[in-house]
């Protein structure tokens, strides 16, 4: 499993549950969510962008893609809904192809640009840390098969050390009807 | 990360958070439980009898323990109890210490004594496969940090192509308060 290899196989829409536990009150939040991801030229002006904001050469980015979402939450008792979209734009270490920078024009901790580390581990999973000012973020995402995927999220207080938050997708990939 | 690190950070008391996905009616179930992880002597008659069941030599048994839990679950929308304990058997590979069997007097998916393949991967986390007549259950446990672990199930077909229920725990020791 390389990035190549990672991003084709998320390419797609995928029905997603979503359990969070917050864990200083052991509350559960359930959500359920359509995640489309497409995948972005190279070339496209808001990838070439995205790099120029974190002053990055835009020939190193690498298999960008668009991942937008929508989906209801019982937080707090209440079915309220939501959407979203983003672009990430993997930038892979020139001495090593398993490992890179994701930028994304908003995070989902925080609705703001972020920058993440990346690297693929040799049982093909994806892990991501993202340092925000006041928290970090660390994801885990894998593919148990071509169609099925498995997403891990904590957030963490910025020193690292305390979970806040840890929650967990499996999500399911929508196949096109044949008709 | 071996099987002796590992056994010996899991020792003591957790809460549990566990979130279940039924993937094909998208349900999500929520439980809450206790769980007490004990050591036991690889001289203790119930190790011994536990081995001799599977006809394998009790010498090889190298950390076995005791699992202990109670909690309660929302299942079906009814809130109901549970409670149950089984003995786990580490049978480590002679060539391999990061691998081997683990034994136990009863399972998570079936109420039956089992017999899995562990094996605990580069990045520290511990993976078990355990083959049932009808089903199939994988299991991935790390640690975050010493006093948080995170525990991811899945429950296939026996054919091991389609996930049933994919569900995650979220497990924090419960220290001993200083008196």
């Amino acid at each position: 499993m390389d990035m190549t290899k990672f991003v084709e196989l998320s390419l797609g829409s995928w029905r997603s549950q979503r359990s969070a536990h917050h864990l200083a009150f052991r509350h559960f939040e359930e959500v359920t969510s359509s995640i489309d991801i497409i995948a972005l030229k190279e070339s496209d002006s808001e990838v070439i962008s995205l790099c120029q904001s974190y002053k990055i050469d835009p020939t190193l980015a690498a298999h960008p893609f668009r991942m937008s979402w929508q989906g209801e939450t019982d937080w707090d008792d209440l079915e309220s809904t939501f959407e979203g979209t983003t672009i990430l734009v993997p930038i892979p270490d020139l001495d090593n192809p398993k490992a890179g920078r994701l930028l994304r024009d908003q995070g989902y901790a925080e609705t703001i640009p972020s920058v993440g580390q990346y690297q693929i581990t040799e049982d093909g999973t994806f892990v991501l840390k993202t340092a925000y000012d006041r928290a970090m973020a660390e994801e885990k995402i894998w593919f148990v098969n071509p169609n099925f995927r498995l997403r891990i999220s904590l957030i963490k207080t910025s020193q690292g050390s305390g979970v806040v938050t840890a929650s967990f997708s499996s999500e399911t990939r929508i196949l096109e009807s044949k008709s």
